[in-house]
C-alpha cells in the first residue's frame, strides 16, 4: 500500500483515509449501538458522534460498563503548545467539555511544553512554557468546571509525572519507539524518551485516588501512537489501559491533503484572530464549488470536499435538520458558496466575540485551574 | 586492540589499564605541575593525588585558575543507590571531603535513583529511593559540611533537574549515546534519556547564583562517559564545562580484573559489615604472596597485584613513610600476609566502627542534609 498520506503525533501529510487508519493503527470504530448506550446515558448525543467526527476508540465499552455500573471515570487530553490555539485544536475539547458536563468527569488536561521544546524550533524551553500559558487561556475560555478540571504544564508539574514516566519507560525499548514513531538514529534522546511523559497523566487519577480509575482520552487520531505505547504498558504497572475516543483532524480552510497548521495562518481561523482576518479566511476559503455561478446552479456543488461545509458539520452547525438543508441545496445548486461563506461567517463571527471575552476573563482565573509541584 | 577489559558507567569488566583509558576517553593526566599548584593552595596534597589514585582530569587548571582569581568552585558527584555502600564506593568521597574542606566548596551530591531503577533489577522506582535513603546515611556519615552540602534524589528533585535535562537531551542524539554509550535497540527509553539528568547537576550551581560558577567533578573514571556528554552541551547552553578529576576504582579485596561488587559480597567490606563478617573478608583477601612461607621468606611478595596493599594505599595508609616500609618489607620477604592482614585489620576495625557510631547518628540529620523539590 503506497504511503499516500502521513499521520503520527508530529506529522499530518496528504489526504487522510480515516477508515485505512482504523485498520491500520487496530483501534475499533464507533457503531450505532455505541452511540446508542451513550445516548441512553447521557439523554443525548453529541453532534460530533451522530456525525462521526469522533469516530474510533479503544475500550469504549469497557468505560460505559463501568460507568453504568457505578465507577466513574476520568478525562484526560492535552495540548502542544507549539503556538497560537486554532478552531483545529479546539474541537476535541468542544466535545471533552460536553463529556465533561455529561458525566461529571474529571478532566487531567496536559500542557506539553517539553515536547513542543523537543521537537520544534523553540530556543529555550521557558519559550515552549510562554506559549503553553497562552494556551490555557483558550482552554479556560471554553468553559470547563474549575471544580473538575487540572490543567498542567509538564515542566511545572513534573514531580508528579516524572515518577510515572520513569516505570512507563522501563517498560519500552528504543525498538519500539523505532516501529511506532519511526524515529531515526538522528532523534534526540528527549524525543525519545517523550512518550513516557505523554503516558503518565492516564495513571495520575488512579494514583491519586488509591484505587482503580478508569480513563477516558479523546484526542486527535494522530495521537494514537503515544497511547498504544501507554496501553501496552498499563497492565505491566498495574494500571487499568486508558480507553481512547477519536476524532477526524479538522479539515484546512485551504482545501483537502492536510489538517490546519499554525504555520499557515490561511489554513484556519484562531482564536486571537481579528475579526477582520477572520472573515477573510472564511471568506477565501476552499469549497466545492464551480467554474461559474451558471454551471453551479445547473450542476450543484460538492459539499463533501468543501472547506466550509465541514466547518458546520465539525463545528458551526448543531442542528442536523439545518445541515441537511445546506448539504441539499448545495448538491442541487440552490445555495452558492458565497451564501454559504456570509452564513458561517454570521456563526463563526459572534462565536469568535464570544471567545476573545472568556478568553480575556480567563486571565483572571488560571490559578483556578492550573495545578503545580508546589 | 583487543577488548580486554570494559570500562562504562554500567560495567567494569576484565583488568583496567588506566593509562589506556587517558587515551582512549581523551581526558588528561593529572602532572606534578598540577599537583604542586594544588598543594601551593591547600598547603598539602590528598595522598590519593600523591600516590596516583586519582590520576586523571579535564580542565583541573582552569578549575585552579579561576580559584586563585577569587573565584570559587562547586562540587558536584553522586551515588547511584544499586545497594548498601562499600569502601570501594566511598573511596571517591573521601577525596570530595577533603576538596570540600580545602577550598570551603558547596558539594551538590546526586542520589540517582532513577538511574538504577531504569538499569538494574529494582522491581519498583520506591525500591531504588528507599536505597538512596540508606545510602544517604553513609553518606552523610562521612562528615560533609551540612552547611556546604545538597544532597538530593533525582525523584524528588526532578524539578530543579528536568528542565535543564530536556535542555541537554535536545542537543543530544540517540546516535551519541550509541557512541559513547554502546546502547542498542533493546536499551530501553528511560536508559537513553538518563544521562541528561546525570548532566543536570553540572549546570545547578550557575543557575542558582545567576552567573557563571565553576563546577569539579570527582569520580570514578568509569563514569567519564556522561561528562564528555554533558561538557559537549555545556557550551551551547551558555554554561561553563564541568571539569572532572578521575580516580581509579579500588581494587577487589577477591584479587585482579574487576572493581569491588555489590553483587559479590566479600569483594568489598560495606559499612554495614558486622566486625566479624569485615574481619573475615579481611583474612581472606587475595594477596600478592608465595605459596609457601619459606618461599615467601627468600624470594618475597608483590604489593603491586596485592589487594590488601591496595587498600592500605588507596584509603588506610595515609603515611607514605609507612607505607614504603610495608611495601619494602613485602617485597623483601621480612614480612608475611598474615601480618598485613592483622594490621590492615587493626586499621579497618576502629574506622568500621566509628563509621557504623556515625552512620547510626546520621539518621537524625538527614533533613540538614537533603533537599527536595517541596
Amino acid at each position: 500500500m503506497p504511503d499516500d498520506f502521513v499521520v503520527t503525533p508530529w506529522e499530518v501529510k496528504g489526504s487522510v483515509d480515516y477508515d485505512r487508519l482504523v485498520t491500520q493503527f487496530g483501534t475499533e470504530r464507533i457503531t450505532p449501538e455505541i452511540l446508542e448506550r451513550i445516548r441512553k446515558t447521557t439523554g443525548e448525543l453529541h453532534p460530533m458522534l451522530r456525525r462521526g467526527v469522533f469516530y474510533s476508540h479503544r475500550d469504549l465499552n469497557w468505560i460505559l460498563d463501568r460507568y453504568e455500573k457505578g465507577t466513574p471515570f476520568a478525562l484526560y487530553t492535552g495540548r502542544g503548545p507549539s503556538s497560537g490555539i486554532h478552531i483545529g485544536h479546539m474541537l476535541p475539547w468542544f466535545f471533552t467539555k460536553w463529556l465533561q458536563e455529561k458525566f461529571h468527569a474529571k478532566l487531567y488536561f496536559q500542557i506539553t511544553d517539553d515536547e513542543k521544546f523537543l521537537f520544534k524550533d523553540f530556543d529555550n524551553l521557558e519559550d515552549a512554557t510562554k506559549v503553553g500559558y497562552d494556551n490555557i487561556l483558550d482552554i479556560i475560555a471554553m468553559g470547563f468546571d474549575p471544580k473538575l478540571t487540572s490543567i498542567f504544564l509538564d515542566t511545572e508539574y513534573i514531580h508528579h509525572l516524572y515518577p510515572i514516566a520513569v516505570e512507563v519507560a522501563k517498560r519500552v525499548t528504543y525498538s519500539t519507539t523505532l516501529a511506532v514513531f519511526g524515529f531515526e538514529n538522528a532523534n534526540n534522546i528527549g524525543e525519545i524518551f517523550y512518550t513516557s511523559i505523554q503516558a503518565a497523566p492516564a495513571f495520575l487519577p488512579t494514583i491519586e485516588a488509591g484505587k482503580e480509575v478508569p480513563v477516558l482520552i479523546p484526542c486527535g487520531i494522530d495521537q494514537d501512537a503515544h497511547f498504544r505505547i501507554t496501553r501496552d504498558v498499563a497492565p505491566k504497572l498495574g494500571y487499568p489501559k486508558p480507553a481512547l475516543i477519536h476524532t477526524k483532524l479538522l479539515p484546512s480552510l485551504l482545501g483537502p491533503g492536510g489538517k490546519m497548521s499554525a504555520s499557515i495562518p490561511e489554513s484556519s481561523i484562531f482564536t486571537t484572530d481579528t475579526e477582520a482576518q477572520a472573515r477573510k479566511k472564511v471568506m477565501n476559503a476552499f469549497t466545492g464549488g464551480r467554474a461559474t455561478v451558471e454551471e453551479q446552479r445547473r450542476l450543484g456543488a460538492n459539499p463533501y470536499i468543501c472547506s466550509i461545509f465541514a466547518q458546520y458539520n465539525y463545528i458551526f452547525e448543531p442542528n442536523d435538520k439545518n445541515l441537511a438543508i445546506v448539504e441539499e441545496t448545495c448538491k442541487s445548486g440552490a445555495r452558492l458558496c458565497g451564501d454559504c461563506k456570509a452564513e458561517l461567517w454570521e456563526k463563526v463571527r459572534p462565536w469568535l466575540k464570544a471567545h476573545h471575552a472568556a478568553r480575556e476573563k480567563a486571565k483572571d482565573h488560571v490559578e483556578e485551574f492550573v495545578v503545580r509541584d508546589r
